[in-house]
């Protein structure tokens, strides 16, 4: 929905503001944001992006290209509403309060727990606020980066391979392949679309995986997930995680909503979790999983090693609930893409509340 | 791949041939079987079907009602060769060629231990034999037959539903729903389409299951499989499977070739294998299923109760291997139909044989 007045010039300008956010980075901490300054007859006077942490963001990257006074009376019609924080650059809103800008188009309200707040911020200036101009292309654009910063945590994948009965390896702890090579190739490319991949001490010290995005053939593919190792066991010297091109993240694991928002506070918007058991049974019973991707295999094991362990389900009553959203076939295998049925809703408490539901998320060590 | 010289007057005979035979009963101990006598010129003399154990066969039959002499030098036309046992009605070779029979024309040859062998018996008799006229037709048409008679046990259909990581229960045993209404309802169609349905004592004792085919209003459907108990504990007196409309049939488990010998030869050419996980694992580390249908519920379970418990598959080398053959969303859940990649060679082994090959093949009591 539009607040707002709003004119066709806007919603050109707000289309060209989409295609300069681009431009930016595609991770890290800071959203890719475009922005595009109208004179009042709805020409274009300047355009600008961001680029990155450190750097102008789009607002005052734009308006550097301006001469002094040559704002005045315009319109900034930006991708993302205005920052209203200091950080390491000045809050956007006072900058185009600052520029004797008129109006301010923008598509997506921001999220962020210290930045929000410039919209009203501008108003109280008296400028004029149009809210919600290409929303829903924004919104996709921008999908992890607003999921990340209103759930204050990475958007969480969890992954497993398992026989038709569930298991993650044959009795001796063999695992080998499971699946096939279309099915390990389509996990690797999501592996190298997620900002990080975790996995437990256990898994590390058991199956010491490289945690890189590789090929069929093995070579590593172009985007790398920054490899996050969960537990409290420190990590082999030698262990092949140590020369992944990014450096690991270690986390304690004790409380995974805690870690969440450190890896979001590092820049990590989507998390694509691999297990082994003990992690991903941490993750599903803190009900921290948006997305599960099960590669289903066509063969049975038995024996005790199950994909997924305790959840603290003691009834039927008590079931974790998913809705399937997706099946592909792949090769001789079979993925299966469910999603939470209720996402617990967007936590806007303070780290003393989360803190205080960490109890239960706790991650035991092992494999 | 049809041996021997035949007519296009062969090929209209086996069509009536087939007609004939769907009049005869769908399950017990012999298969449905009709027969046309055709002139030297291609005229039809007489029609016969089978109505049943201890009744004529189809040759017999149709030429009981031909005068004495008037089969001489015609042509039989049956579905199945010519069986050349003598059980509760003698060898109908034998009486092909008491009738003065010049040519007999069959689709599918007798696979029975006892019975087959008709065909060498015509040729000897200087009887002119073509075999295969309509066979595909044939061999679809009796095929549970065929399979029972060829493997010397009922065709295993093994089903179980169970949560996405491979649950048949919550912890505390709770399993009531983990599959939708649809997806029961379809198991319900399919057991109505099984001879038997089998579970452990473990799961009657548990869950005092009716082994009934219902519809999701309670009714029982018009077809209903045999129950059929394996174990040693005995069934309680007022357990609800001995209010079956069937009585129910134990099996000590001990031997499972040899009791589903025992099955095959009371006529039963396929069985509902349920469960519970024990009978189920049993089943399939003796490589006596020829069709997984798992009914996956989009929840997660955890815990302890596994649909299929050990297989004896200590490395991933010794996977049970399967094939994915199809997979059906029914309303919430999927079912997903696997079949073994190798079925074992039909068994033309002795008894003393099987029995010597049984010792892995018991079954554990217990749930």
């Amino acid at each position: 929905m539009i607040t707002g007045e709003h004119t066709m010039a806007d919603g050109a300008a707000m289309r060209r503001a989409l295609e300069l956010a681009t431009r930016g980075p595609a991770s890290g901490v800071n959203p890719r944001v475009g922005c595009v300054i109208l004179s009042p007859h709805g020409d274009v006077l300047a355009e600008g992006w961001h680029r990155g942490a450190g750097t102008a963001h789009a607002e005052v990257d734009a308006l550097s290209k301006l001469a002094p006074g040559a704002a005045q009376g315009a319109t900034a019609v930006v991708t993302l509403e205005p920052c209203n924080h200091t950080g390491r650059t000045g809050p956007c809103a006072v900058a185009l309060i600052d520029a004797g800008i008129a109006r301010v188009v923008y598509a997506v309200a921001d999220p962020g727990d210290h930045s929000a707040g410039g919209a009203d911020r501008l108003r109280s200036a008296g400028i004029e606020v149009t809210a919600g101009v290409l929303a829903d292309e924004a919104e996709a654009f921008l999908d992890d980066w607003l999921f990340a910063a209103r759930h204050r945590r990475p958007r969480v994948t969890m992954k497993w391979a398992a026989s038709l009965d569930g298991r993650a390896a044959a009795s001796d702890g063999s695992s080998r392949w499971i699946t096939g090579q279309q099915a390990r190739a389509d996990a690797h490319r999501r592996r190298a679309a997620a900002d990080a991949i975790a996995v437990g001490t256990g898994t590390v010290l058991a199956d010491d995986p490289s945690l890189t995005a590789r090929t069929s053939a093995g070579e590593l593919l172009d985007a790398q997930p920054v490899p996050v190792v969960f537990g409290r066991r420190p990590i082999p010297a030698d262990a092949a995680v140590t020369r992944h091109p990014h450096a690991p993240i270690t986390l304690r694991g004790a409380d995974l909503t805690g870690d969440l928002r450190e890896l979001q506070r590092r820049g990590i918007r989507s998390l694509f979790v691999e297990g082994g058991p003990t992690l991903a049974s941490a993750f599903l019973a803190a009900g921290l999983v948006d997305e599960l991707l099960v590669y289903v295999a066509p063969m049975l094991l038995g024996g005790p090693r199950v994909a997924v362990g305790d959840l603290g389900v003691a009834s039927i009553a008590e079931a974790r609930h998913f809705d399937f959203a997706a099946f592909e076939r792949l090769g001789d295998d079979l993925l299966v893409v469910a999603r939470p049925i209720a996402i617990r809703p967007p936590a806007r408490s303070t780290t003393d509340t989360d803190d205080a539901a960490s109890s239960s998320t706790s991650v035991k060590e092992g494999n």
